[in-house]
């Protein structure tokens, strides 16, 4: 199994695919489950299309359809997809029991790797064939771990009891995808949900059941539209959307802190303006707000809509606020934290089960974690140690893939803790 | 009588009183008038006190009503005004005929007159008792030739038809209280309207029958009021009035020239802050706009709303503006014009008449003069020649008061050739 | 003659070419010229390289020179260009006598011609072949008509006496072009210079013999660079350029307005930053100055490179400005205005010769007659009126091709008059 | 002595005198210790002139010295302090052993005390009478066990080695008074140092023998000097320091967070311009920055000093930045804060000593606890606990005068533990 599992991790290492445009890969995970006899659901039934945050644009969608058929995609069911990638699979056993949901992301970075000689993709040839596309995270071993698991639950279903949700989540990068997932339902009836990720400057061979620090989040890109008009000739005439973008910008950065915990506020870009002698009539800014809870970053997002639409007012432009990502900040529940602990300590493999791992960033399997706590459910996150090879996100990142028989004892060990009969 | 009229000149450059609050000159004034049998109207019949603006608060009022008292002002006219400066005669023949008005302003500067030996009104002994008041734009001679003008009147009035409305104005610096005078209705039957000024970079013996190059002006004060806190302990419970006005004052000077003639704003003052550890509570602009047309000024006024309202929206700030004083732009009537050149030729003392001169700034007369024309009447605005010893509004400022002599001249002949019988 | 100048002109129009990738129209050009025996100077013959402004990148010009390989253009004169575009070619008669100079320019715009079918270089079948590159401003036309010119010229040299100097110069617009040429020294010693334009909404069969109304003009491409550093967890380590950008954006939109004339500035573009949660390295603002006079111009300049300076200083970031562009105001010279009104008035395809039209914005022909004037030499700058299909500039720009023959004669006549035996 | 040092307090609190202001107390204090045969150094003995930070006008002081001597100063100790308040008193008892210090801050705050009838001093008769001063933290507690101390010290001095140092420090309140003392050198040869505070949210007969989260600040006043112009007539010959001001303003709010601790930055007052028609002249803007640390404080501070400056070179205008305050984190000795644990529990008058207590804000004790670490010596700050009416600062501040009784025998058995035979 084992080698399965490192094949399909390096297949998806090579066609790395980003934030809903993981065609290839939805058609791949889909194709298996379906063989394995789970009751697969894709595009309209696997998300919420209302609640879909930071999808690129239809042309962009197409390209990326047309490109996944050519790596080999099946048509049928890409089809299906309509357009949304991810997979929400169901293996109902028939027998009164759990609910548990397993989360795997599936999307990966647009980071363009690197083409050294000691980067071992390269070397061992797995390297990425799409530019300027990477697995630099790790979801490529996620989504293989995920695919173990789905062929170990199918083989075993007769030891095992209730049901099992798996998901394949598009675009966690950009914290974009969970939400539309969550908002359609999946998770209103879990009883157990298990998300977490490899390598996070944890050890090979170490184990953390429990995360925290989870940093709440809201990404959003702004259009200011104005008015263009000869600059020379009737600067009057115009409205000028970059002169509003900037004047939002600097009063944005001077958002005060908040003495219940640390904040931050960041306009990551802005392009405004066409020609040099007219008034611009366009500009687009794409910012974020963080906070240490999610009542901070409400702190942060509350001022920032107030300065945006001030911005607007002052130089009489439209204004078009698009939220293209959010996490929240969220509490592993104790009870699963001690099952899953438990469950580690009984897989050999795992060296050193910590306590608490801090994860220090955004995450949004956090929405999902919310949603099931909301209706009663027990969440938790946990951290499968792996030496890396640089930093997540870097282009030279590579991890140990023992991790993947590690992950994959996990998850399987926990079905059995859980839903064994 | 040009005795006399210079020694109301000197009286009155003594005693200098600044906008709304000229209670000395206006009593002196009005007790004059009365003395002359004109019907005289005070306080809330000379002035609708709705349009009055950027009058002091009524604790400096007080205070300049005693001031006014304890240099010789009549107690009983004090009482007719209600706090209110400003005498509007009327001088009725009984005879049907043309009304005319005439408007003759009263007001002084804020400006502390020089003590240098070489300033005449010092080493003559009429230098200012009022510290930081001083008459330096020659208001003092207007309202001298407006007491000598009328005082003819009243002695002439067989000779003369038709009616005669003297208009003495408070508060024409800051173009502050012709609205409330126009508003009154004062005007609304007027055939024959003349304003003036002295000095104004035309030579002794010059005199000019139009003006041209009214800019239009507005003045306003605007108020943000946020919430205070401790900036080091809560800063995030403040609402920063003082970045709201610090956004506003420089997105005002950005405002878009205009290709249509030229335009101005100025925010001459901005006050903000309580103490150093306190996020600002308090803030106030003084700003002012004008345009070399009313259009024009109305262009930059709707821009500069758009920019204070966009600020107070940004901070969650409120906001008050108070409009403090405004001019428009007008144009001479040619058929007056005519006429009153006609006036000025048949006096020796005028050596020149010149076609038309530049006013080149703001003057409320504008305000009055358009509410006759409004009503079909004929207005024009005249210069009256006179080397001057410092600019208009300089500490040093003093003029030639052989222009008092051609003022009242022109003013009584203007007025037989309008109203002689 | 007057079929092979529309000839030129439509091939012309069918392959434009933007300011500085003018290779195609430049190897035409010196291809006739050499054939016509004139001496051509090419490349770092014909401009001073240190004095080029707002060239694209090294990248994009070898894909316009093989652009135009692809298009006709003589790989043996691509060569001698050595990357540089434009002509400069005299016919030296020999013959004692004055030094004329006649200016060409051969730049289109970055316009995407339309497809309309009412639009005849669609339906006569000469629309552009380069997409987003359209002649639209009528450069076309004074290429054919200095090519026409030119051929005169060589077949008239017995009859004329003294030099003839045409430059056929690259990138007028954006201004950029005049300056490269004038540094090289080819106008120290000419006695007459004549520049013009089509069109510019004067009506058919109408010259003006001057042209008033030059707007002095500054183009910069203005970069800064600062630090990027991960905008949640380390946002101390960085240096903002995007805020850098966005403060002197706003201030530079806030310089005075001058009170000796009509000034502008625009910020027409600004670009900064990467991606959303890192802190912005790079920022770049496209900006103008405008002033009605060279003085004016200076003004906005000097206030402008305080501001821009200011903001580096602010945000600790490096600060690059690139001068991509330069017009001044200049004043036709009476003595030669005079003589080629003359010329006209002798033209009888010219209905109405008016004295003087107004250009109202910004030419780098400036740049070049300003040089002639400072060595003692005339320089004027007509206008050959033509009724136009739509605003210059505009997508479906099109003129009456009758002024071709007219400018032909002007030209020719012109050189009789100045350089005839 | 308990009574003694109530009157001393009540005496204290109805003449309050703000920083640098304190001629009255300083000379009744100086009065007692020459009395009790002290080394009293006072002016520029006690303090080094040139640190001095935050010292109101020559005009105030003058008006100062003229109200104390009102209120009973000693004018020949006036004399002595030449203009500069605060006392340094030395008791050298001849015999070998330890140096200590103590610090007793002795200024008041601008705040004008409570009339209310439920306010003790009110009813009790020792209400400031000095309008909008008032002691509302404490220091006059803080003097009052001073000079019990000192008149202890001075009683026993045979049952004491070594010397005793005691620092009666003007204007602690913004942190001004501290750095002229210690950069005078009273503290380098200084063994022990001990400073403390009254109240401070820590109950009655509550002691803590160590301070913690001290915050490093500095106080700025800035002021940007430009050139006046009429805005309507002349506006490019103005160099405007409200708009350097403004622009100043918000982009030192915007200065980013760091992710090392947290950090402030307040402008609390920003006042500019003279006539609303004149282009601003001078701006004046009053700011602290704040950091967890001293080095966060310098972050703060560097990135301060380069916006301040970068605005300057935007408007061409005059920078002076006044240093008016300052404080830093300092570290408590374990040594000396076991000692002073050791003799509170030694006072059956506390109840309860806690370990540490939090400061949460800025106090200049830190500076000359710095410099008495830097040379060696050991430093902490207490807590002398006490029920308050009201917040500090508060104009209903009043403190359980129980503990006067406790400070006097903190700092007297603390004497005898550090410097008893």
């Amino acid at each position: 199994m084992i080698e399965k599992i490192i094949n399909y991790r390096r297949d998806f290492h090579k066609f790395p695919e980003s934030g809903w445009t993981e065609f290839r890969t939805t058609a791949i995970v889909a194709g298996f489950l379906m063989d394995w006899h789970y009751t697969v659901l894709l595009g309209k039934d696997a998300v919420d299309t209302s609640f879909v945050m930071g999808r690129p644009s239809d042309a962009e969608i197409q390209k990326n359809i047309q490109r996944a058929i050519n790596q080999g995609a099946d048509e049928t069911i890409l089809e299906k997809m309509a357009g949304y990638t991810g997979v929400v699979a169901i293996m109902d056993t028939g027998k009164p029991g759990p609910t548990t949901a397993f989360r795997f992301d599936i999307d990966a970075n647009e980071v363009d790797e690197s083409t050294s000689d000691t980067h071992r993709p390269t070397y061992e040839g797995f390297r990425s064939l799409n530019p300027d596309v990477m697995h630099a995270c790790g979801h490529d071993g996620h989504t293989a771990i995920g695919l173990g698991t789905a062929e170990f639950i199918s083989k075993n279903k007769d030891q095992l009891i209730g049901k099992i949700i798996l998901i394949f989540q598009p675009a966690e990068e950009g914290v974009r995808g969970a939400r539309a997932i969550a908002e359609k339902g999946h998770l209103n009836h879990v009883d157990y949900f298990v998300a977490g990720h490899l390598g996070f400057h944890l050890e090979s061979g170490y184990f953390s059941p429990k995360a925290s620090g989870f940093l709440a989040t809201t990404k959003l890109d702004v259009t200011y539209t104005g008015t263009s008009a000869h600059a020379g000739a009737q600067p009057e005439a115009g409205k000028n959307a970059l002169l509003a973008a900037a004047t939002a910008a600097i009063n944005l950065h001077a958002i005060s802190p908040n003495s219940q915990g640390s904040t931050r506020l960041n306009v990551g870009q802005l392009v405004a303006g066409t020609g040099r002698n007219v008034i611009p009539e366009f500009a687009v800014l794409k910012l974020e707000t963080r906070g240490a809870s999610t009542d901070l970053n409400e702190y942060m997002l509350d001022k920032t809509y107030k300065i945006l639409n001030g911005a607007a007012v002052m130089y009489d432009v439209e204004m078009e606020i698009k939220k293209v990502g959010e996490a929240g900040t969220v509490e592993c529940d104790a009870e699963l934290v001690s099952i899953v602990a438990d469950v580690a300590r009984g897989i050999s493999d795992f060296d050193n089960i910590v306590e608490d791992h801090i994860l220090g960033g955004s995450e949004d399997a956090s929405v999902l974690m919310a949603k099931v706590q909301e209706h009663g459910g027990k969440a938790t996150y946990v951290f499968l140690g792996s030496k890396i090879a640089a930093g997540h996100h870097n282009s030279k990142f590579d991890f140990d893939e023992k991790v993947l028989e590690r992950g994959y004892k996990f998850f399987t060990h926990t079905v059995k803790k859980l839903n064994g009969v």
